[in-house]
């Protein structure tokens, strides 16, 4: 939290800044290495939808790149609510979950952004799926609740 | 489907009795080894809730064993609608999504069940994290979309 005071000739007033949820250091780790995550997003009646993805972070920020027009692009613009849980690829019983919500959703670095995360998981230069016609986009997700919470 | 025709004196009657999804090989296979799935459910607001768990079939029905008092367990007697989603332990890109609805939640059975599940995923005969406390129970799931389809 960050408390802003300003003092003009009227007297003094504050606003306070709440800073983004810290991920837990056994979070991170599992962010890091090249584990899948399990993403779940709402459909349009509201139910449950939930598909396996790479993941990657900016800070304390979760990054799932996809493409415009998935089931989960479309709900994810429709509903920012959002569940992701993870599972180390070595030891399954080490794993986390996270709560949270989309804060933003950009086509802005996503084809770069695609092949940093085929290097990560396929060891390839290059995102070798990718079709001619699908636009890539990265959805930025901010974490609300976290579990283990070190 | 089935559909029976009843005759009486007054004439022909007919009720048609829709069977359940049957689960596709591909997915059965993925169901009956030690996989871990990830299962997704509706939180009180609406917004989705995603954990590991130990997953079972009775035919072409999915089973999830869990504690009374889980939130998972609490989210499923709200609202039945849920999803899953199972990556095979050995290549993670062979995987399947589900969505369905919860049709039985009961405490027959679950203790048992839940050795049974101990066997399959660690290979011991007793679950070993029981609380004296606690109440199995058994979420019985049925699917409405599947992928993949075979």
């Amino acid at each position: 939290m960050i408390i802003l005071f300003i003092c003009d000739r009227k007297g003094l007033f504050y606003f306070a800044h709440k800073d983004i949820m810290k991920l837990p250091e056994s979070v991170k780790k599992l962010i890091d290495e090249p584990n899948i995550a399990f993403f779940a997003t709402l459909m349009k009646d509201g139910s449950p939808q939930v598909t396996p993805v790479w993941i990657d972070r900016d800070k304390d920020f979760i990054l799932v790149n996809t493409a415009k027009g998935r089931i989960k692009a479309d709900n994810v613009k429709r509903d920012p609510r959002v569940a992701l849980s993870i599972a180390d690829r070595k030891n399954p019983y080490s794993m986390c979950t996270i709560r949270g919500k989309v804060v933003d959703i950009t086509e802005e670095g996503a084809d770069s952004h695609i092949d940093k995360m085929a290097k990560k998981y396929t060891g390839q230069d290059r995102y070798a799926w990718k079709k001619q016609t699908e636009k890539r986009i990265i959805i930025k997700i901010e974490a609300s609740k976290v579990y283990p919470k070190r």
